[in-house]
């Protein structure tokens, strides 16, 4: 097996994250589940834009979130994602390329405008996502290039690709290169109505072990396995899944291996802002752990770092260089 | 006179801010003047973005914070300001009409696009501006709707108008119908370098009378009067200004009238974060307790209290209903 050229190369969909503060009123009027990601067509979008407040605009997207936190942790890091060459699309494309990231993939010349999530921010930190994926529909196996797959220590997927129709044709091929050259292929289960829609097929990546690592919070365990009990849930996900990482917001994570189960408590911070790249940015630490074999301990605790720092924020990247911050925080870098 | 329709109604460069943190070798590296606002064409703003970190975007201009900031401490507010019928113009409309601000100036349907101004914010949270006009350089007087000016209780116009080759004409053309309505018109000199530019006319609008009410910060009255010396320079803006505020960051502000020369502190702060839209939020609460009557030294004091709001977080319009904040600090609203 030659060198890896990336130590992390993520496949996701391109959103840029339009977010407001709202209040419970707004996601009761507009009929949103809060907490969740929802999709949503082009005439919802402009309702809901309509009636929202002032904006901040940034760059998102969850597998180019954990992406680009895996950049900011010093590590080699790709993307693979699709946007349309409009100017969202130009200000997406510079951004994750300005956070260190290689990323190739030719913007869509025609069809729907660059993806885009109206995130409602709610005062208790909490984000509600309305995505309208536009461009990001438009990701096909075509995309997907061999030799980067190839490169790629690890391929990390979202489960989000399952929504696009070519998607997750792209999610598979990708996998199966990954596998080919001796790579491993990690998962996040992305979203409780996510995995409500998709379940069947999520469970048939782990059992046949298209993917070896999975990364899922309580909700969409829960959801995964249709049941309320923690421990019954994470006993099947330890029967099903080679390597498992479940987040559980202020009660940290437990990392579900073969071997048994640690647990690694969340990382103390000062006030929750938005959560909105939470997960993502747990899942970079602990891919950034893996990838310098730092332990699983040490894994949950750089994610832990990671998802702290995006959550004191407006915005779903780090603002900061987490190097610096795991360095401070004694955690190998 | 009929009553107002608005309070205040400003006029100036509608611009989208891609806010970025960067060092002070970074401007030296691109040769600009810190704290200052430069002007840039199209590879200029092509070869800045391309060096430039992960960004984040919202709407921003002048004049148009200053709007925003009127309407977010609960006074009728109108816009006139030139984008592009693309992505961007189309989010800068949206922003502003959500912040409570009425904008009805038609966007270009052809030529440049929305204009954008690359933000660099250094550690000490200073911004270097470096601005692409784009669609604001085709403001004409035609955009100047007579009977909104003539609604409005304060015209309010910046500086920066003196740069598009047609906004000057709107602008003079904007006094002469607020004058002829018997209503007020209000000019920031907008920056430094700006008034070393346009000296002899900005001091010809306000000795001829074109407008009554002049805003500046330290720099702009030294550049005005090219003197070092704060006494001479206030002295002779007392001379030539109606109402002139001269705004002096940590050391508060000064209203110089006929009536005297009124000190107001500034609003005790606990980290600046970024300048951007200090000055123009300053203008906002003045500009409100001018509306209200609330006198010089309330005026001065809602001034302090939103410049104090915008400096502390990324991004130069209010995150807070200022109404709010000035209802907890005990100034008139």
């Amino acid at each position: 097996m030659a060198d890896a050229k990336y130590d992390v190369l993520g496949i996701g969909n391109a959103i840029f994250d339009v977010l407001v503060k709202a209040d419970e009123a707004f996601l009761e009027a507009h009929g949103m589940a809060k907490g969740g990601m929802a999709l949503i067509d082009e005439a919802r979008a402009a309702a809901i834009y309509r009636d929202m407040g002032p904006a901040t605009e940034m760059s998102g997207g969850s597998a180019a979130n954990t992406i680009v936190g895996i950049a900011s942790l010093g590590a080699r890091a790709a993307y693979v994602g699709k946007v349309r060459d409009d100017q969202i699309g130009r200000m997406y494309a510079h951004d994750i390329r300005a956070a260190g990231v290689a990323f190739e993939t030719r913007p869509a010349a025609g069809g729907p405008a660059t993806g885009c999530s109206y995130i409602l921010v709610t005062a208790d930190g909490e984000r509600t996502m309305n995505t309208y994926l536009g461009a990001a529909q438009d990701l096909t196996p075509a995309d997907i290039d061999e030799g980067e797959i190839a490169a790629a220590a690890i391929t990390y997927l979202e489960g989000y690709l399952w929504d696009p129709k070519n998607a997750k044709e792209a999610f598979v091929k990708a996998a199966a290169i990954a596998h080919g050259a001796g790579r491993q292929v990690a998962l996040t289960l992305s979203d409780a109505f996510c995995v409500d829609r998709y379940r069947d097929e999520f469970l048939d990546l782990m059992r046949k072990r298209t993917v070896d690592l999975i990364f899922a919070n309580e909700a969409e365990l829960h959801s995964l396995y249709q049941t309320g009990d923690f421990d019954t849930a994470l006993k099947q996900l330890r029967a099903d899944a080679k390597l498992g990482v479940v987040t559980r917001s202020e009660k940290g994570c437990v990392v579900a291996s073969p071997d048994g189960v640690i647990a690694v408590p969340a990382y103390p911070i000062e006030a929750i802002v938005d959560t909105t790249g939470a997960g993502d940015l747990f899942a970079a630490g602990f891919l950034f752990g893996v990838v310098r074999n730092a332990g699983h301990e040490n894994a949950g605790r750089l994610g832990a770092l990671a998802a702290a720092e995006v959550i004191q924020h407006i915005g779903a990247r780090p603002q900061v260089s987490l190097k610096e911050l795991a360095k401070q925080a004694g955690l190998p870098v």
